[in-house]
């Protein structure tokens, strides 16, 4: 059976992403069997694609909510994936651009037609001791404008442009350097297997991307951030004739995947761990304000979600399902300016990124 | 004594929104004498300038605080004033041109003087039934580099471009049509005495101003917005001498200080009428969803705040107490969708702004 022909990538990028969504509910519905199960919704989108929300609520004040929601380990989580194709506009080639070395230039009136697909999930636990997890990984293909073989059922459009990109940060209000050590080693240890230059530059690539610049801080203790990872030159990277790196599209494959696989081991055992730690009512109100944060950095800076914002027709429900149920903001509140408070100590590694591994 | 100079108008506004402050302050506290007074917070700008934040909060969880917060009538309020000077440069005049067309061309390399004075308050009240209220009333000189006449204290520098703006708008989560008539009626009134054309240009724009593009729908139920207001043209003003509008600075400041008396009766009433509705849980969920939305604007798109998170030694804390102190996502929520329920009532009317008067 060796002569059967490789799928094209886009249907095993396909693949896999709905496996690791299933993996990755399963993982957080064992691990909670008295809540609800995860509401699964699949939807199609109009201008060609469709996808499938995994998403964890239990809300106050629902009479249909048969549980008493302060039990759930969950507050908000969901898990997503979508898989959608359309042509991109010669402005949106144009400004893609920016980030992506390999995008042609906007020279087709006509714009081109583009395909991507992509897990996108956020946790946010209920015990404020448990930390805010995001992970997302995407494929993305430029390809000419008809298939070279139209009758021909199995020909796929050429490909002209394609990246893989996504990465994974870990968002704790209070810190527990062991468990910040944890998911780095994880997601080391995934990167590693690929090449050592890979953490190093993601990481610190991480520490870049999720920074509030008027609150000074970062959004959390930081993970992996990358994009536009393909055969050609990395403006990150060194060339893999000098530091072995994944450069085909087999072997950018094999390491998102790598890194796909490793959110479970890498978040849930800090969940197991710290979801039934007992809490205050100021460790609540402080978890809540961390929240805020994370909204800001997530309406304000966070790059997929203004370009979601700005895109008519775009699932808003899907773009704003990172947002925390609850958050919380104070005029100069006291919680996290005190020296040597447990809130001071996240507040000071946010500050200034630390190297856990 | 009628031979005494009249004051310079920056310092007849500092005095104006210095005792309406005061007046607003003052009416919230006689209300609720139970709850703990604002904290008043005097603070100096490096850059030059100061202000004066007046805040309520009652935060649940802080063991300082003797009073049940349930109990207090508002959740989060900020009267905050302020008078800022320093210098705008080149970057900053060609973007503000945009909006002000009295604004001089960004010619000098060292740019101009400018001062700017004005009072910007929000008020979240914790019963769902009560609404959010915002007002924002403010003053903006350009002047020439130096005085005219270094050796005289009392001689300003010679103004070269000036304008008044502000506005109020208020934002329920339940719709009460007999407030919006009374809110809008207020405003409507104050308006009308300066000119008939104010009032329907200005509600026009505050409903246009604070439209929310990915959610399609406005903030709230409106109410005035208005900016550039000055002798010159006014792009949403048909001339003075075709419909009376106020013109000079004194028409105008007069107009402004009516707007910023009325506040007062405006809103007043509305909180004293629905402080004490009692309230369901799912009354306060739908509160704190309408409150997430709130959040979604003024992160998104509100030109002052944008404007301040992108401006380096801006008082963060000052911008972002427009927020409230809680707010709330729900991935598809099944709130505000049902025909003929009371909060589809409101979307409805966010969705199509009404004429209120």
């Amino acid at each position: 059976m060796a002569d059967i022909p490789t799928k094209p990538m886009r249907q095993r990028v396909e693949e896999y992403i709905n496996e690791l969504q299933d993996q990755i509910v399963t993982a957080f519905e064992k691990l909670d069997p008295n809540s609800p199960p995860f509401k699964r919704d699949s939807w199609i989108r109009a201008q060609g694609g469709s996808g499938r929300s995994c998403v964890f609520a239990a809300h106050p004040g629902d009479e249909a909510q048969s549980i008493d929601p302060h039990e759930s380990i969950l507050e908000k989580a969901g898990v997503n994936i979508s898989i959608v194709h359309g042509v991109l506009p010669p402005a949106a080639i144009k400004q893609m651009r920016a980030d992506h070395t390999s995008m042609p230039l906007p020279d087709r009136p006509e714009g081109l037609p583009f395909f991507a697909a992509g897990i996108s999930l956020v946790v946010h636990p209920r015990n404020p001791h448990a930390p805010t997890v995001h992970a997302n990984y995407r494929y993305f293909e430029i390809t000419e404008p008809e298939p070279e073989d139209k009758d021909d059922p199995t020909s796929s459009p050429k490909v002209i442009a394609w990246w893989f990109g996504g990465g994974s940060d870990l968002t704790p209000s209070y810190l527990y350097e062991e468990d910040a050590v944890h998911f780095h080693s994880t997601l080391k240890n995934a990167c590693d297997a690929h090449g050592p230059q890979l953490y190093p530059a993601f990481k610190k690539w991480c520490d870049e991307y999720f920074f509030i610049p008027h609150r000074s801080e970062t959004r959390g203790i930081g993970g992996l951030f990358l994009d536009d990872l393909n055969e050609g030159n990395h403006q990150r990277l060194r060339p893999a004739d000098e530091i072995k790196r994944p450069v085909t599209p087999e072997e950018i494959f094999a390491f998102i995947q790598d890194l796909g696989d490793a959110f479970v081991p890498s978040y849930l055992p800090l969940l197991t761990l710290r979801h039934s730690t007992p809490y205050t009512p100021q460790h609540r109100r402080w978890q809540l304000l961390r929240r805020g944060r994370y909204v800001e950095f997530n309406l304000v800076y966070d790059r997929g979600t203004k370009f979601g914002l700005m895109t008519p027709g775009a699932r808003i429900e899907s773009i704003l399902m990172s947002l925390p149920e609850t958050a919380r903001w104070e005029y100069m509140s006291d919680l996290g300016s005190g020296e040597g408070t447990e809130e001071a100590k996240l507040t000071q590694v946010l500050r200034e990124p630390r190297a856990w591994v």
